[in-house]
């Protein structure tokens, strides 16, 4: 499978043992998918990363980032049809253990795989979901940004190992609805189209802000960033997932609690053309 | 400065850019105060280590961990008389994102690095320390163990940048004290320690649990392990705190809010043995 790297601009597989990314998850990460040689909603990422950076006042130069993405590509598109583009960016060790240096410069990690899975099936069919039992901590210092500390992610991806189960619903702390262990998730009601709050926990997908204030819109549906908990997940008339990578996927059950796919689910897969023929 | 690392028993300064602890905090860390020669607390770091992978559902295999470091030691330790040894565990990429495999075996990165900071003066003398504005995030999941998502104490050790505070003390997200950003804090009340749970966040450490289940006990003093907050904090007749480099400091003041050293710190210091003359 075709994988190859760059770190800070040179072909690499590798990175320092005391890079702060891996000391304590000090940075940040991008997953877009590269669909026939372009890279998709690249400007959402890069300002989305832009906004991360700001947050946790990590300097990066974004013109290096675009420009290590522009070489991989340039270089390697040939060779793949469907590939993932993962940016990380990592704090330069500077300090002593925690402390950082107000000069401290950023680690660029920038990868291009190739994606040999189709999400084609789940994107027509639908999926089936689990309630995880893991929870997100509630910090919005941290939240909606995609930082490197993923550990509850990674906790509640490994509950099930049932390949019928597609993705796994986690709750805060609180007990509120947040997203998927690796994806938004969208309600509908009444025509309406609901989404978690991030403003305490979850990441705020780029194809999360797309759908509720580009896709949604176009369709004439109103939205809502509101409190949700599981129960209006059950009384929910349409339930979907979304990440970069999957595009939209209706949720056909919840546990026990079976759903239809709804037509709302289908106009916005269609206006996102992420279902060629829906 | 003297500075080795072994990853897999292999010396090397380097790791993988998949490497599962720089993609998603999913690992684990120790860091050991050598002393001419010694790891010193190495069978409890060992256990602590033992119980961060229990929970995490991460294989280890403590044996050659404990091969290394003996490797690392008697290799090195001529070269120099004080030296942190710093176990990194991160978990094996074998899955698709954060999904894990049950069979995924574990990387070991250990490094052994010379120590030329002195703690004797913050021993003697006592440290300033502030309340740092960032928060824990609350999550008895991940709580107790020393796992690699540290952005919380990052940021909050970027709060100050000023050489006279020695240290930032943090809350939770409900307002609780739990630690410091690199420390675990104590507080003596009428002759009993007090030291905050770290049930719901925090760092259980090493010298913490020797303090309360050896140290205090040896002392006569009674200790307690409850719920602390600011309030607690300012009312304390001492205040100190601990972790495996730095032993025991005094605190002196806490923001504005002046404190003596103690009696029951410098027992606790002497039992340590942390501070040669006290």
């Amino acid at each position: 499978m075709f994988n190859t790297t760059l770190v800070n601009g040179q072909y690499s597989d590798s990175i320092s043992v005391r890079d702060r990314g891996l000391a304590y998850g000090d940075g940040l990460f991008e997953t877009i998918r590269v669909s026939k040689g372009e890279a998709e909603f690249l400007p959402e990422h890069l300002e989305r990363l832009r906004k991360g950076c700001a947050r946790l006042h990590i300097v990066c130069d974004l013109l290096q980032v675009r420009s290590d993405i522009a070489k991989l590509l340039a270089a390697h598109t040939d060779q793949i049809h469907s590939a993932v583009l993962k940016i990380v960016i990592t704090r330069e060790a500077t300090g002593r253990s925690y402390q950082t240096d107000r000069y401290a410069r950023s680690n660029r990690i920038i990868s291009l795989v190739e994606n040999r899975v189709s999400y084609l099936a789940n994107q027509q069919q639908g999926v089936s979901v689990i309630v995880c039992d893991t929870r997100l901590a509630i910090n919005p210092k941290i939240a909606g940004i995609k930082h490197l500390c993923r550990l509850e992610n990674v906790l509640a991806r490994a509950e099930w190992d049932n390949a019928t189960i597609a993705e796994g619903l986690m709750l805060d702390t609180d007990g509120r609805l947040v997203e998927g262990t690796m994806s938004n998730i969208f309600l509908v009601r009444e025509g309406r189209v609901l989404a978690p709050s991030v403003q305490r926990c979850g990441v705020d997908g780029v194809i999360r802000q797309h759908i509720l204030y580009q896709v949604a819109p176009e369709l004439g549906l109103g939205v809502s960033v509101c409190d949700l908990s599981l129960n209006h997940v059950y009384q929910a008339d349409e339930l979907f997932l979304s990440n970069s990578l999957i595009g939209v996927w209706p949720i056909t059950s919840v546990g026990c609690h079976n759903k239809s796919i709804g037509c709302i689910t289908r106009d916005i897969q269609r206006t996102l053309n992420c279902v060629p023929g829906v």
